[in-house]
């Protein structure tokens, strides 16, 4: 496999009710990404898109994409892992790059999430096991709390332990124009206060349902000097999976998912924990980013609250996440969150992250979570 | 990029109202097509499915099934082109073996359609324009029938002109224990005398509602003969776009994305059309295959249906096509299609296609429809 470099960026604003569709907003940050690597042309698209199916009736998007940026005739497909999906489509765009396949590809998330709120929870419960778990009851956000509340019990830590994470988000946020609560302030006080949404998750342990696009060019590494003067390398890729059902798993408070590919791509990247600068963890709920800092191995089992509550996430911190808002603060539209962070890795690792800069920024690390952390997406980028 | 082959294949027979679930069915042709390699093992899972989030409410479905088949752990991802999914699937897990990602993969494809008619029709359409195709009443049957209609005219052929290729795929299927229509037959007379779907497409001109399931087990070629004493390579394997909408198209008869993907493959491939043993042909509608013959230039503009006229798309014709029952009478399980496809190629270049035997079979030809013609998927497959 030959290494594969990002060359050219785009990201949107994350917003409520975008008044473009979906296919104009997929080609305008495919253009715009096109253009900031100054090519014309790609070979391939990879699309990530989560709910376009009950959304807004639209399979078939990478081709409806392709055509609406004046690409007709590429090589487009579809590509998804639930909640992950995003990441899908990176990790795929890589891939048709790594392998020879293709010269220039690029990989475009996109989702409109704010025009049907009753039908995004059970859309997203599709995530699920359909047959066992939405039968009962079970959504997205039921399963964390789940979650939550199994681990604060076991690890007999105070209900408000996970604040922290939700503050650091909003914190980071408040200073990236394309965040959806950009110039906002949160306090601890204020997720404390926040509405019960499922005990024990509150209103701001959660990413909003929002609308994004973003999009990244990918070209073989030799060649990213010639496309940019801040190329990022791509130094692994990997997926894991986990047994479907939470019930199924012998622990599930161990992210093993998670654990397994990054390990796979640390190991694919050649690099270690303590090499990586900032971790764009996937924060959906403050369980979540909790979860996966101790999966990943930042914090023993039963301590990666506490990784928030020192404020060692903090820009400054030990590990800086969600350095630029995370899905809690900037948004989580689905299938572009994964091309988000990877835009704001690219941001981090050429020192243009304005006053969100994380200091001495070498290697970016990205998770991905399909689904209960059934599918887990890892991916290391690297200053060039 | 490695060479790729075939070493292991299942598939179930296509059915109506299959009793299993997609996530049963689903695992079930996984395990057999892995038993059929001799491992217990792959690294990579690529599932193709196009319906299961209206008929199911399940997406997610690869993790799924990795996890029913006693895979947790493993690389498992959702892809998708429309209808043609499968060859979607079957093209990622090329790419993750051909690039030295993975060296065991398997692609699966799954689809239950039968048991949810009234809501087929809809949610197949998601693979037109949802904004402008779909609300002023397009299908996917009005849209072929638009041009078939408008080839009988151009061409000025006799409305009955396309029978041939109904009752070749049907010859085809009798023998064919996987396909829907096995054991039945099917004249010219039963062809013309059809009921009339949406003039000028009869039923007998359309491929059938159903459930099925296939997978194929990839690995590097040159390893290929420790799992099988019948591999099969893959030479190659590409994608093309259309313009997404038919009425953007200069000549919307003319199918450029099969032309340029068949002229990739064969590029990449290294063979030239005459070099073609058979061609399993995406005959979702008699026209479909007509024009895809032209497309691929085994004949003119306007002399396709002459092909099935003469009887040169049977079994010793010229070009055979279809020839365990194509999508016409074996069955069209849209996310499985093109995986009984590459498994019905597998079986003729190693002569084991029975009574459908293709005599000196040595290159196998897939080419896989994704909306009326958007996205088009070749592979070449090579007796080794």
């Amino acid at each position: 496999m030959r290494p594969v470099s990002i060359v050219g960026i785009n990201h949107i604003p994350v917003r409520k009710q975008h008044s473009d569709n979906l296919r104009v907003m997929g080609a305008g940050v495919v253009r715009a990404a096109m253009k900031d690597a100054r090519i014309r042309k790609v070979d391939a698209l990879f699309c990530g898109n989560m709910l376009g199916d009950e959304l807004q009736g639209q399979k078939h998007l990478g081709a409806l994409i392709a055509d609406e940026a004046a690409l007709p005739g590429i090589e487009a497909l579809d590509v998804r892992a639930a909640t992950a999906t995003g990441a899908a489509a990176l990790r795929m765009a890589y891939m048709v790059v790594a392998s020879g396949e293709a010269d220039r590809a690029i990989a475009v998330g996109v989702e409109k999430m704010s025009g049907g709120m009753g039908m995004v929870t059970p859309a997203l419960a599709k995530a699920l096991d359909a047959e066992h778990e939405v039968p009962v009851g079970a959504t997205m956000i039921s399963m964390n709390a789940e979650l939550m509340r199994s681990y604060l019990q076991r690890h007999n830590v105070p209900e408000d332990a996970l604040v922290g994470f939700s503050v650091n988000a909003h914190r980071n946020a408040k200073h990236n124009p394309n965040a959806l609560f950009h110039g906002r302030s949160v306090t601890a006080r204020d997720v404390r206060n926040s509405r019960e949404i499922h005990a024990p998750i509150r209103l701001l342990d959660c990413s909003p349902i929002c609308d994004g696009a973003a999009a990244v060019v990918l070209v073989p590494a030799e060649e990213a000097r010639a496309y940019s003067s801040h190329p990022v390398q791509i130094l692994a890729s990997s997926v894991a999976t986990d047994h479907f059902r939470l019930e199924d798993r012998p622990d599930p408070l161990m992210l093993e998912a998670a654990r397994n590919s990054a390990r796979i791509a640390f190991r694919r990247a050649n690099v270690n924990l303590e090499d990586v600068s900032f971790f764009e963890v996937h924060d959906a709920f403050s369980i979540t980013a909790c979860l996966l800092l101790e999966a990943v191995g930042f914090a023993p089992a039963g301590q990666g609250w506490r990784l928030a509550a020192e404020e060692e996430v903090r820009l400054r911190g030990k590990i800086p996440i969600a350095t630029m808002g995370g899905l809690k603060a900037r948004g989580h539209p689905i299938g572009a969150t994964a091309l988000y962070q990877a835009c704001e890795i690219v941001l981090q690792l050429t020192g243009r992250a304005g006053r969100n800069q994380v200091k001495n920024a070498k290697i970016g690390l990205l998770q991905s979570v399909g689904g209960v952390a059934t599918t887990m997406l890892t991916h290391v980028f690297a200053a060039m």
